[in-house]
């Protein structure tokens, strides 16, 4: 927030736009966590807290799109200030979509319970949702702190959590190929699993926001993440 | 746009966000088009046009926000002309969506080469890309008439997609119960059409923002679309 103007209702609505967006990263971390153990669990009631949890969350991205748009119309910000409204709604974008992934693993609660979820893969699934959620937990702070060095680097390494989704793919590829009754459940643990892999991708773009909104540039090179199971399974010649 | 501002020039920077979003919105299609037939073909040099079209959709996106956050800083919009340039904002994320999805289509396409696309699958994935092809050409129609009624219709149907999906999804299934070798492949056929039924819901999403943009109001009522695979396999009791 720049320093430079000097309308404290402004200041409040900037700081009303962080608070809220602060309080939907912190619903977004619950809802990831929340819907894993679901899935472990077979937790049918909890899954459907996460299903509630995204009302609010959809409900929150509204509400800051307008108030940001009502801030913009309003105070006719420029430089650090309007970027830090358009950095508002792009990260209450990103947050939204974690939501939605939180939601689809809920989701496949049931259809995942037929078989339950094998101990190995379930601690699979469990640790690729803490490194997505420390991730988030990192971003949410860089966000409130706004290091331009720290967003940077939560961007340059997201790999921990590619790597860990590529051994859970194969994993799971292997209890399919073992057993064809476990196709159906392992199908939705791999969306699952993509869904988490995702999250991790929506921490980096929320990173390289805040790097926007406190430099006014995109940060330079390659963003190292991709999924590197796409060419699993390539003949190679 | 509004008809009440009398610079010309904002008239040009707002033609010429929609010329680079109508222009992006091509590319995107044309990526969907493509992926799917490399799939089909196995054809790698096709893939490999749709993985650098995405650098150029990329470019797109980051050229489109660079330059309406200049427009709102030089122009100080309120109204429909703030909503027009938000929107654009909008638009040109989901559009880059639908770019990487369409990338990530196409750097499957050496995975699946292994076994190749059975004919009744490589049909499926064409009629369900031509469904998405279709909805992105007719919301960027829309984009280009500005028919909030036009928009929510479209938003009121993505249900054609969805059940093309569920019923590829099955068939995808069996394929991969039938015989243990066609899991690696089915898999990434399975994403593939995930990533096609997403894309259906970026055109959803296109449609939202025009309402919004036209009217000033986020379309009422529930959206309708949902991914009913979710619970395939569920024990019902």
């Amino acid at each position: 927030m720049s320093p430079s103007h000097i309308y404290t209702a402004y200041d409040e609505e900037l700081k009303y736009l962080m608070r809220r967006i602060t309080e939907m990263g912190g619903l977004a971390e619950q809802m990831v966590g929340d819907s894993v153990r679901a899935l472990v669990n077979s937790d049918a009631a909890l899954a459907q807290k996460v299903i509630s949890d995204d009302v609010i969350m959809d409900a929150a991205e509204r509400e800051i799109g307008d108030k940001a748009i009502i801030t913009i119309a309003r105070r006719q910000p420029v430089a650090a200030d309007l970027r830090e409204i358009i950095g508002a709604l792009r990260i209450a974008n990103d947050l939204e979509r974690v939501g939605d992934l939180g939601k689809s693993n809920a989701k496949r609660v049931m259809a995942v319970q037929a078989t339950g979820v094998p101990r190995k893969l379930a601690r699979g699934l469990e640790h690729l949702s803490e490194l997505a959620m420390i991730q988030l937990k990192e971003v949410l702070d860089v966000y409130n702190t706004r290091s331009a060095e720290k967003a940077k680097s939560i961007r340059d390494r997201d790999e921990e959590i590619d790597a860990m989704y590529t051994s859970l793919f194969r994993e799971l590829l292997t209890y399919m190929m073992e057993d064809p009754r476990n196709i159906t459940s392992c199908t939705h643990l791999l969306f699952c699993a993509k869904n988490i892999e995702r999250i991790g991708d929506h921490a980096t773009n929320i990173a390289e926001t805040i790097y926007y909104m406190t430099t006014g540039a995109q940060p330079e090179g390659e963003r190292p993440k991709d999924d590197m199971t796409s060419s699993f399974g390539a003949v190679t010649e």
